[in-house]
């Protein structure tokens, strides 16, 4: 195409390297970006005297005319035309004649595109932010509706000390509120502007870059041109952030298929978010937890590539930098989908109370509370831990729980172990509450911790 | 949609589920196969008695029927079905009548997306290995071409000893010897059909699959139905391979864009293979080089999200397979595209034979011809090896070459470095032919070695 | 160090950069191997006349002292050498006096390390797959002894359809006879010998490669010097197999784990084999299949590093290759303490018989057989599957299985729902026996894939 | 061991178990934060009445003695104790008796460990962040001195535009005060206590979490004890940001490597930084640039490792986590490695000033200032490009520069192109001072970048 080769290489680009070397596919996503950015650029040159302000005024209503046809869907890419940039200043020419020519005065694809996609992972990271909000008020509110459901915390998925279920979804929405701080920092990071900085080493027009950068929202310029034509660390930041949120939201989508099990049995989905199978009549599967797993792995790949793209890379811009749209293209798209059906999933779904309280019968859960109870009576812990292990030991044997060991054989193990208060101790629900330790499963704890919850969430101006 | 969700989920599937479940867009590019899978399938449940003749006649004739339809483009996909197979089924179903509902019969869509995802990785394995073939001639000739262009051998960018051009594509063309050998390991691995396995566990029609089997190109059924509709392992080995290939492309690459540099200036990319700049009018620019390295670190991302997938996944299939698509088919489109460009890129670059053999005047290149002249005169070589390391030093504070330094400091440094044979020791056009181990550097071998190569590409019945 | 650095470089190494430069805390592991290869290099030399026969045996014997000292733990490694060459070279010039200077005749570091390294990853793979002999050995003996144990083969997490311990068990082992077929083709891979090919473009010296190679049970040289030296992909190949394997034994581990939770029941480790927890007395945890999962995540990491590392690297040798120790050290070692520890685990584990029959009273496990049914009396599989699903639904709001409604809810549903065979089919301990397509879990079959297993682990003469 | 297993698990640990199950040789790197954590938690336990004042001093004491035999290195480390926690413990109770039995009194191994992560890291993070200050200041001062020095700003590695090693020195050091940001915002975010949050449920004893957060210097508890105890996204969000700034250094690493090469010939590394070659005498390598560039790959595959072992992670504490420990061990050790060596490197190489300002006498570097001439005279940049890029390949054709093009050539390529001006025009010297655009490479801009940079490493009373 002309205007991508000029006048030097005046010969076409052979196929084989077309495939390789056209990225409108992918790249025109960034066509709003794209335009907002030349028009803060128009008005740029505009200020500096470069362009006239009816250039100026073409140039724009322009832009703006070609905003319209993609937005309207008539827009024809081309992809001769290599990327979004070239598709939209050609057009632009087309529309409003040479002028348009002017546009790309005292700038450069690599500036451009790096303005771009800050641009644009700006507004997505924002986007997520707000599905992220949307999933830890879905969280809140079920810890609430459930204050009441008693059931076991697990460790090493075995039943570990009585807990309750508000506070496993209160640790699900602590993991959430730190993915919102790592994308918020990543933003305020980003929030500057490369416009100016030309090729590689700026440009000698006398460009008002604070300017263009105020006109586009960024906090300010970047402080070196060949740094911010040739550094992604933004995509790498951001696409860590996204994919330790992705990390979390697997987490999440784990429990939602463990607890869907027959075995289990702690959670049934709603219809609407469920699946069935096309041999198995019977089906209703999770696999809203599963594909929750699934787009985790490719963000986890996302960030990798990101990492390597850049990696040893000399300054300034290097072409390789073209394959960093699909990563993180990708990973917003997995995070906001994911956010979504795990939103919709959860504030639809059905805990079994029952169950999950039945499941405080076994697994001996009270079997600290009893080795706490005979440090209370002057054990040292690791003597009473012995103590209570062998006696869970005796109890496997007997194939009862702990707490309906005769009394003799609590006697016998230990002469502490005995007492009216031994039943109390061994109660799972009298056991919860008396974890009462700041962070702890103990009702009031509870409330508390969705209170401080709410405040954290909603007073925070930056949140949505 | 009522095919897939069946007579248990009569509820439609809430719009942010359906985000995450819809996989068409992606999936469609297996039509090919899903077709000629089933066509085997529905013979198969002709032969079992399952199927009437007429049954199967109707069944594979819609089949071909879909089949011109989506080669003709004329096929709408609709995402409300899901997925490719859904698709295909729906509109046979269109096209026969009731009897596109038998199709499905003894048959899940866990072994038909396992069984259309191996036919597809074959093919694709194949089509690559076309492109390895065509890489590898385009360097056996440029080699050949080459054989009398000398230029140092470098380790870490320094000049280390005196080599030549041929020796060094030659050096590329035994990775990618390797990278063939690994392809077609994966691909006799992954020969086996699941074809038959069902959901999980089979099924109780009496399908012979080792028949669809042999009808689909296998060379046998897979042994285990859970193993055959959940282990992706096939992907896996398939990616590695890739992202092995991919690494070395993009060492190929890396030097393309370093001996591209003015510095070096070895290598001029042909028009057609260099890209412009935007803003910078003089710039002809070895984007190939480093394309090849970006497609490389997108395919390495890709591995690594097979592998995270596939990890610690319950037996048998889990949703989560559903995202191994765009991981696979990037990496094979990765691998193609690069192949091409590098093809063509290499095959029409110009070497510049006087700018290499130019580069053996400095570095003191024949240092070790020099320690290795000693140890033929007796000193062990950690001598020789000092001594000469001392020269090169002295050469260096007086700003000239080892061969330059006047003939009384070599006599003073050890009282072997002298004699008429010295210059001969020193003349690097020479030490190069002295290089005559197999492997080396010297034309002899190096003819040799183009010779073995091309047999070893070239009566490989399996190459292409 | 005088050897390493030479007379070019008479000044130390900087602290800092020897922090980095160092590497015999980690590489002294491939001793063996450079002793071996140093012996053959020393035997090449005198065949090539450079060395005298009793130089070689002075070398020769110094070599095995040094080795007995390493093996009896009296060696001192000196960090100031740099690394494991260096370390053994000069302590073989103490041993033996200035002959043991003419070691590295026509030798560089560059290929001894790279010998060392294929020796160590051939003998490495070996041992591997000693260790993937015998966890397969453990599972079809478990198979064996389960063969009448039925229990549901799941998909997502659900009961899908019924089937045996056996197959599933089978199921683990065919992702294991595939991981050997990669390391074997691995090893067959690698096993050509570097050595002669010196810095980067061989030795004057008329070494025969072919010769040394043979010594080292190598099946030929390297026929390209640069390629020979720089180039590790046998160890990204080596590295992804391992990765396979991992992630082939963390699906076990995940099922250990699952299978191990009160609520499945489906397994209990034996004491050995189980973990407990400093708090609670009671716990008896999984972790080996935990840290099975743990030491995968590991692995995929190593071999994302390989391929980073060699990405993008120019020919020859580049000093980035020293950090590719690590990585493959590490995947060697966590895939044969996994393969130890699952084997152990698996052979000493207690499968609950009753409680995995009884999961084939729930999940309405025979609905698949019911529309199958369906279809033998004339309807298509689509009719069949959606007349199920609703009784599914009807037998799901009545709160019982499928097999538990009233023959009347069936004939309403479907006129072909009715007789006497009706509860024959429902029957799981009867359909499992029905799916006896190959690959199938019924018992003959299962059999049949016993025997054909025990064949192909123990007829390849390969496998240890 | 009987404080590890307990009275539940009598009989010893398994063999081949145990080398998975023991980490004490990697985790005693923890033992001083072990120790401060539980001194702490003993203080609490004072506070809480759980321990009596004499207890409480008794431990403390016995601690430190534990802290000064470790210090001296006369602590024997028993791998049967199978981590540093028991290690520890068990050694405190032979010196203290058996009030040692009652320090882990509501307490866990899961919130001791992730109690003593956190310490590290942020320790870990204050020496990383010491080290980035120290590069950032050899920058600077390098940058400052070099002030004068011209070098042509490069993008895809060929020459671009006129600018100034300053400059150059200034991008490097932009990335690394973003990295600065991105560990300060991760120390922060990790700041909080897990201690008291138990082995998942908290703990019935009323302990003040708040008290022993405060006396390890935190900001304040967890408030989850769930999360407290299973989360390690400090580890995953740590680890990214030693990546991307791993990342940065392989840049450096990587130019370092190309500047070092006879071609481009503008750095020296001192010979306290270079490395030689065991065969070729004449070698002086920039190793530190190579090693440097393996370190950052293996610290991707670290933080690859952390995403993976926590995804799909069930609540709470899984042993999966105990392999958390190698990859960030090593990737703060790469980090902290590579700074001190870059910053040794860097502040005694010596840059050729003389080659750099030669290069800008090629690559018709002004090129973009002549289109940008032409536009001031009126052209469309378009127009100018165009016209520019076609005299550009009239230079090449005659093998000159853009400047050395005769007069009528330019003027009959537009009559624009000429005028006495257009000498200066193609002056490199005068072109770079003519992009004085902010974060150009103008003298006066590069100076007030400078400034700019001290005040922002200098007054930032977080960096050291």
């Amino acid at each position: 195409m002309t205007i991508a080769r000029g006048g030097r290489l005046p010969k076409g680009i052979d196929a084989a390297m077309r495939r390789l070397n056209t990225s409108v596919q992918l790249d025109q996503a960034l066509w709003r970006e794209d335009i907002r950015g030349s028009i803060a650029h128009a008005r740029g040159l505009g200020t500096a005297g470069v362009l006239s302000e009816a250039e100026v005024r073409d140039i724009v209503s322009g832009l703006e005319e070609v905003k319209d046809e993609i937005e309207s869907g008539q827009f024809t890419w081309n992809a001769d035309l290599e990327d979004v940039h070239m598709n939209i200043e050609a057009r632009l020419v087309e529309l409003v004649g040479p002028v348009g020519g002017k546009l790309h005065t005292g700038r450069s694809r690599n500036d451009q595109v790096a303005t771009d996609l800050r641009l644009w992972t700006r507004s997505q990271i924002e986007a997520t932010l707000v599905g992220l909000h949307d999933l830890a008020g879905v969280l809140l509110t079920r810890a609430e509706q459930e204050i009441d459901t008693l059931m076991p915390a697990y460790t090493h998925l075995q039943p570990a000390q009585p807990s309750r279920l508000s506070h496993h979804l209160l640790a699900w929405q602590e993991m959430l509120i730190r993915d919102r701080g790592r994308l918020q920092d990543a933003r305020a990071r980003l929030n500057e502007s490369p416009l100016g900085a030309g090729a590689a080493a700026g440009t000698g027009f006398p460009i008002d870059r604070e300017s263009t950068a105020a006109d586009l929202g960024f906090a300010g310029a970047m402080r070196n041109s060949l740094d911010a034509t040739a550094s992604r660390d933004f995509l790498m930041e951001t696409a860590s952030a996204l994919a330790i949120l992705g990390v979390h939201l697997s987490r999440i989508g784990e429990e939602i298929v463990i607890w869907s099990s027959l075995e289990f049995g702690y959670l049934t989905l709603s219809d609407e978010f469920a699946t069935s199978s096309s041999m198995m009549p019977q089906k209703k599967n999770p696999d809203v937890g599963e594909l929750v797993r699934g787009k985790c792995s490719l963000v986890i790949g996302d960030v990798t590539s990101l990492y390597i793209l850049e990696k040893s890379l000399c300054f300034g811009y290097g072409r390789d930098l073209q394959e960093d749209k699909r990563p993180i293209f990708e990973a917003f798209d997995a995070a906001q989908t994911c956010l979504g059906a795990l939103s919709g999933a959860i504030s639809t779904a059905e805990f079994h109370r029952e169950r999950m309280r039945a499941a405080l019968a076994s697994g001996h859960i009270c079997a600290t509370d009893l080795a706490d109870w005979m440090v209370r009576q002057g054990a040292t812990f690791r003597e009473a831990h012995s103590a209570v292990g062998q006696l869970v030991r005796e109890a496997e044997l007997r194939g009862c729980q702990l707490a309906e060991l005769p009394e003799e054989v609590l006697d016998r193990a230990d002469s502490r172990l005995s007492g009216p208060d031994l039943q109390q101790v061994l109660d799972a629900s009298i056991a919860v509450e008396r974890r009462r330790v700041l962070g702890g499963p103990a009702r009031e704890r509870v409330l508390e911790a969705l209170s401080s919850a709410r405040d954290r969430w909603g007073t925070d101006a930056k949140v949505r």
